[in-house]
C-alpha cells in the first residue's frame, strides 16, 4: 500500500489518519508538535514546521503522496517539492487560489462562476469608491484567514478606516466584497481523483456564527434538486478548471432571491463534510485519501436514506474537564456520535463535533435541537446555553 | 480522558484503536512485535507477550483499564492484575469461561441456557459412550481453539481415535459434543458496562466455511422477532450472570427445528459485529470501548433501517499484493467498503472485510452477491473464484 503523507497536524489529520486504517493505507502527518491533535493517534508523526522547505522536503522523501490538511504551505515550497518529483495532491497549481482570494475570485469570475461583487482597497477612499453608499461592506484579508479571522464586516465607513489602519499596520493586503444578505449559506463538497473521477456529497446547509461553522445540515432542507445539482455541477467544474485533486469544499451563499454565490473554496476535507463520518457510505477523510491516491471513489450517498444528519461542532467552555459532561451527553442521546479531536479546551475553540444521523421519521428541527443540546452541554453543561 | 490498554495486537485492537480516535480515549495496545496489525496504527505500542505476567504487569501500569483483543492470557495474569488493583475488563471471572469450554458449557447448563449435549473424553471408549451410534460426534479442545482450529468433525470411531491420539500427543485436554444438523447459524452481539446497562445489536446469520467465519448478514433474514429477541435476552442473561464487562458474543445454532442451542462465547469485538462499522449508529470497537470505561452505551440500532447489511470476510490468496485488485473492486461498486488489516497476505488467513449496508430496495441476495464478488476478487483475481 502506498504511503500517504498529510502536511498539518490538525483534527482534519486526525480524522484522515483514522480513515486511512480502515484503507489500509499507510498514513503519516508532519506536526509542528508531538501533543497536536493528529500527533497524538498517528503511528507516524514527523515534528516540522509547513512553513520550512527543509522539513516539508525531508517529510516528503518518506511519503509516496502529499497532501494538506490546511492551506498554509507556501506556494514556493509546494512547488520545490513538485520540482523534484513528488506527488503533491492538491498540487501548487490548484492551491495558490485558497491562499490568494483576489486571484481565486479572478479565476471564478473567468470561469463564469457567480461570486460576490469584489474589488481591490488599499486606502479608505477605495474601500469608499467601491462601496459607495453601500454599507455594509465586506473587507477580508487576501491571504491566510480561517474561521472567521481576516473577515471584517463594516457597518461604516470608520469602520473600514480602523480594518484598513489595523491592516496596514501589519502588512496585510486587503480586498473589498459587496455584502450579500443571504437567505442561508451552504456547501457543496465533491471529489476529484487524478484520473479524472469526481464524486459529490449531497449539498449541505451551513450556519456559521461568528465566522464558525456551528451546525451543517445534510442534505440542506428544502433545497430544490435543480438548485442542487447546480450546485454540484459548479463545483465539479470548478474541480476541473482548477485543476484540484482531492476534495473541493465551495462554499455558498443562497441570496434572497434563490441564486447561488461563491463564498470561499477550500482544499481538503472540510467542517461542512463532518457529517459524512456518520451518515454516508463513504466519510469525506476516506474520500480525500481515495481521491489523492488515483483509487476510484466511494459512494457519496446519504446512508439513512431518507433521513437526514445534523453536526454541531463543539467549542470549549471554561472548564476543560469535558469527561464528566460527556457522559451526561452519551447517556441522554444514544444515538449521538462524539468526535473529540484530543484539544486542550479553551474557551471559544473548536474541540470535536458531535454528528445525529436521523431515521426518516426524524424531523430536522428536532434533529437540529439534539445536536444542538449535545453540543451546549459539552461547552457549558446545560443544554440551552447558547 | 482515561488510558485504555488492550491486550494483543491483531485487528480487533486495530479497529478499537480507530474506534478510540473518535471517542477521544487514549487508547494503548500491548502487541508482541512491532509490526502487528494493531502495531501499525497505533500512536502507543508497548512490546511484549501476553503470556509474561511481567509484561502485562508492566503494561498495565501506563493504562487506567485493560482489555483484550483475543481470550489467550493465562487466568493466573489477570487475577495477579486483578490483586493488585487494576480494572480488568471482562475480568478473570468472565474470561476463565472463554478459556475453557467445559466449564463454560457446565455453567451454561446451571443458568438453564440451552446446549448441545456434551461430556468428557479421555479414550476412544470415552468417546463410543458418548455417542453409541450417533455419529458424527464433535471433539473439541477444551482450551485454546479458534476460527475452527480445535474442533474436529469425527465421522467415524476410526476418525475420533485419529483425534484422541494427536490429543494425547501434544497434551491437548478434550470434550464431546453432539453433532447438530442445523439450519443455519447465528450471533447475539451485546455489550454489558460495569453499571448494569446492556445493549444489544440485532441478531445476525453467520455463515462459517470450515470453521471460519465467512460471511455475516445483518438483522438474520427472516428470523421471528420473538426469536431474535429470545436470543438478544439469552446473550444479557448470561453476560449478566457471569459478569462480563464489555462486549459478550454469543455464537448459536438455529436447528432444524427452529430452536437455539449455544455454540461458542466471546468476551471481545467479534467477526460477527464487524458489520457494525459501517451498518450501524455504533461500531462494535467503540461500544466496547464504552463498556470497559464505563461510558453509556451507543445506540446499536441499523443505520440503514429498514436495509440490510452484509460482511463478507477477505481471506489472502497466491498473490501478496492485494493493491491492484482492491482498485478493481472499489471501481466495480462504490458502496463496498473495505477494511484491511495490513498484515501480510498467505493463503487462507484473514487479512480484511468488506462491509455493504444496503438500501431498503435491495434484496439480501443481491447485496450478499455483491460482497462474496468483492471478498473474492481480493483473494483470487475472479469475482466467482470461490
Amino acid at each position: 500500500m502506498p504511503i500517504v503523507g498529510m502536511v498539518g497536524g490538525g483534527q482534519l489529520a486526525r480524522m484522515t489518519a483514522q480513515a486511512a486504517i480502515g484503507i489500509g493505507a499507510t498514513f503519516r502527518v508532519l506536526a509542528e508538535s508531538p501533543s497536536e491533535s493528529a500527533s497524538l493517534v498517528t503511528h507516524d508523526v514527523s515534528v516540522g514546521s509547513h512553513l520550512s522547505a527543509d522539513d516539508v522536503s525531508a517529510f516528503a522523501a518518506l511519503c509516496d503522496v502529499v497532501t494538506f490538511d490546511h492551506e498554509h504551505v507556501p506556494n514556493a515550497v509546494l512547488t520545490s517539492l513538485e520540482s523534484a518529483g513528488v506527488l503533491v495532491r492538491p498540487g501548487s497549481a490548484a492551491l495558490r487560489y485558497t491562499q490568494d482570494k483576489l486571484a481565486m475570485r479572478e479565476r471564478l469570475v473567468a470561469l463564469g462562476a457567480p461570486v460576490p461583487r469584489f474589488g481591490t482597497v488599499a486606502s479608505v477612499a477605495d474601500v469608499l469608491a467601491f462601496a459607495g453608499e453601500s454599507f455594509p461592506v465586506v473587507l477580508k484579508a487576501v491571504s491566510g484567514g480561517y474561521d472567521g479571522k481576516g473577515v471584517w464586516v463594516c457597518a461604516s465607513p470608520e469602520d473600514a478606516a480602523a480594518v484598513i489602519a489595523g491592516a496596514a499596520e501589519r502588512e496585510i493586503a486587503l480586498m473589498a466584497e459587496e455584502y450579500v444578505p443571504f437567505r442561508r449559506e451552504l456547501a457543496a463538497l465533491i471529489a476529484r481523483s487524478p484520473s479524472g473521477q469526481g464524486a459529490a456529497y449531497p449539498v449541505v446547509q451551513t450556519v456559521q456564527v461568528e465566522g464558525i461553522c456551528r451546525e451543517v445540515i445534510a442534505p440542506a432542507p428544502g433545497l430544490h434538486p435543480v438548485v442542487a445539482e447546480e450546485a454540484q455541477e459548479l463545483a465539479l467544474s470548478i474541480a476541473s478548471a482548477l485543476g484540484v485533486i482531492g476534495l473541493l469544499a465551495v462554499e455558498l451563499f443562497e441570496t434572497r432571491s434563490g441564486a447561488l454565490l461563491v463564498n470561499e473554496l477550500a482544499m481538503r476535507p472540510h467542517n461542512s463534510g463532518h457529517w459524512t463520518m456518520d451518515g454516508s457510505r463513504t466519510s469525506q477523510f476516506e474520500q480525500h485519501l481515495r481521491a489523492v491516491l488515483d483509487l476510484p471513489l466511494g459512494s457519496p450517498s446519504l446512508l439513512n436514506v431518507p433521513g437526514f444528519t445534523v453536526m454541531a461542532n463543539i467549542l470549549g467552555g471554561d472548564d476543560p474537564d469535558v469527561y464528566d459532561r460527556y457522559i451526561h451527553v452519551m447517556a441522554a442521546d444514544p444515538a449521538i456520535k462524539v468526535h473529540f479531536y484530543g484539544k486542550e479546551v479553551r474557551p471559544g475553540r473548536k474541540i470535536g463535533h458531535v454528528n445525529l444521523a436521523g431515521t426518516p421519521e426524524d424531523s430536522v428541527d428536532s434533529l437540529r435541537d439534539r445536536a444542538r443540546r449535545a453540543a451546549s452541554y459539552l461547552r457549558w453543561g446545560t443544554e440551552d446555553g447558547e
